[in-house]
């Protein structure tokens, strides 16, 4: 019943991608990604992350261009800012997370290019909005994490806060910065004009908090924030992580049929006819008994051993995974998860795959990250005939 | 030279959210606070999320849902499955993150609504993708964290694994769902069809770690999953947290001038000056003695006050804030990201407002999150008055 297309969904758009490190990138990955054209505009020398890693190039940055073109340009000249504005008066959306105010600074901000191009959808990501007491800060994902209180709700009640080891508030900025944009181009259909649209980590990140702040509201009186592998509030046991033989294992029962399953699982019928253990409150209350019998359990096993008891009785858990297991993970790579590109230096580099599957539009297999300038001559060039005056791919 | 619309960009559609506690209702916000109409179909009793605090309603469930309809419909009658394809019927888009399969037994899949609605768009959001060895597994966002890596790069070297203490596979998964449901419009614009969107927890959430990822490919070997506050792979210094008089704040170099910049905020300019500190593996190398100076410097001072030196000097750092001083966050309120709205029995919430500015879009402000239900009357009375059949309202 469903066709599905050879193009994603996105063919035909046009993208000029000025993002840099994580935020921009990601944003401009999942356009390249569905099929839109997508140019990845850096500085002379390339984006930062490309150089991070010192000699060799930063293999995030193969990660997050995949499927883009890649023009060289000095924003700074003239030449660079022409051929700039020549690339976004042709474009459909352009994508930027510089420094607050580097946009304007550099004659390239909304008010002119939407002047030129009143279809255009300028999407912008930073850390502050450019309304919050915090706007002129440089913000990155560390005091993003540390300024929103994520750190502070990770980590273990007897230790200190933690960041989370991802750099999270540069991706779920960069994905709601591609949510805000794809809703301007929605609206765009209607008034056939364009939109600019903001976004800060320190929001996104806010909100990804919904659940701590709600169990904060629940007990605010002696609420400690971090609760380890455990759960703050509620009143659910077990809920950690356990030994296996290679490893660790996570399991939670939120709910007291999970408790049931759980028991078979282990062999441990005894346990399930326990009325004392049968509630959650209670259980937690005997934490260390209950945690104790998990372990008895688990610590005879193999993390998949494990996994698959759980699976089978419907109970939520799965093997903690270090991230040399992750990278290598043959299920990610036959789903199109992570794809295997070759990289000039680096050999190959495991590319993330689109990670949203359309019934009516075929994945679309990344295609390897250009070097910084690959496409600078070709792109400029098309322009030029186009009768576009620009001059700066002489530079590079 | 902006105006801005009364309505937000995504004004005149009609989508029904079958979501449920995080990642659905996450996704259906979106909507609802860009200004399409949204629907939450919940079953009798309400979503889970509601009654998961025992006695009290879980703030989360109005945190998620402002903004909102609510219809409540028993799905396993043939009334309530009636009416739930009446909605579909009319519907843009339909939202589910139900276990894998549920759809379908409730004959409510895919095929089934799309061969009704053809240009319906349905998104559904799972813990696993449906060709994933996984797919049969119980997903939730404590596993999923365990089995990407997550929380194998989360904590410290020296310390076991540990969650993001935010459910962030679910907001990741939210707002990924969100991205590709926009993205199957834009193509119906163009085709007339809709499209079946699908994300799995595990793929977004491994996207996520990228650098991760790119920093075990720099060092494979002996490489440290963990590096607490710290940094995995590149060799900066300082970066970590540091004791002020009233908390923490975190503090990083992430290039040399940083450190140049940090040495002048903390009034040490003979260590800009000494040139075997210039360089980051330098500085690495003799970590204990540049924490030390710096943390006689922050010692000295308030959160507040190091924080607004590390901005004049245009270091990246901030203050590590609780989730008490988070939630109080006045800023925050001003700039509409936090309302707080009345609810009936939790006295006011702090419900969080859109997480994207446009510029074309007045940010409409959050009307508080219906009881279970409380739609269900006039939205089916109004389905029957335009000559579908539907029943299922009777019972509620």
């Amino acid at each position: 019943m469903t066709a599905a297309a050879a193009g994603g969904p996105l063919t035909g758009l046009k993208v000029v991608d000025l993002g840099q490190v994580y935020l921009g990138p990601y944003c401009g990955l999942m356009f390249a990604l569905m099929g839109a054209e997508v140019i990845k505009v850096e500085p002379p020398g390339g984006d930062t992350i490309r150089g991070i890693a010192g000699g060799r190039e930063n293999p995030a940055a193969m990660m997050l261009n995949s499927s883009k073109q890649s023009v060289v340009l000095d924003l700074q000249s003239e030449e660079g800012r022409s051929a700039l504005l020549a690339l976004a008066d042709n474009a459909d959306v352009l994508i930027e997370n510089s420094r607050p105010g580097t946009m304007e600074k550099l004659g390239i901000g909304w008010e002119t290019l939407s002047a030129r191009n009143p279809r255009l959808v300028m999407g912008s990501g930073k850390g502050y909005a450019a309304d919050s007491v915090y706007r002129d800060a440089p913000a990155m994902d560390f005091p993003i994490q540390a300024l929103t209180g994520l750190m502070s709700v990770t980590g273990f009640p007897d230790g200190p806060p933690v960041k989370c080891g991802a750099a999270i508030a540069d991706f779920l900025g960069g994905i709601h910065l591609f949510g805000g944009i794809m809703a301007a181009l929605h609206a765009r259909g209607t008034t056939g004009r364009g939109d600019f649209v903001q976004i800060a980590m320190q929001d996104v990140t806010h909100h990804a908090l919904a659940s701590n702040i709600a169990s904060f509201l629940l007990a605010p009186d002696g609420f400690a924030d971090r609760a380890g592998n455990s759960q703050a509030v509620l009143k659910v046991a077990p809920y950690d992580l356990f030994p296996a033989q290679d490893g660790q294992v996570a399991i939670m029962c939120l709910n007291d049929r999970h408790w049931q399953h759980l028991t078979r699982a282990m062999g441990r019928p005894d346990l399930a006819e326990d009325a004392e253990l049968a509630e959650g409150p209670a259980r937690c209350a005997q934490r260390a008994r209950v945690d104790g019998w998990v372990t008895a359990w688990t610590s005879r096993h193999t993390r998949a051993e494990i996994f698959a008891a759980l699976n089978s009785a419907h109970v939520p858990g799965a093997a903690v995974r270090t991230l040399a297991e992750v990278v290598s993970d043959e299920d990610m790579r036959a789903r199109g998860m992570i794809h295997d590109l070759p990289h000039p230096d680096l050999g190959t580099v495991p590319v993330p795959g689109l990670p949203m599957q359309f019934a009516r539009h075929n994945r679309v297999p990344p295609i390897p990250a250009p070097a910084a300038g690959a496409d600078t001559a070709r792109v400029l060039g098309a322009l030029r005939q186009s009768g576009l005056s620009t001059r700066s791919e002489d530079k590079n």
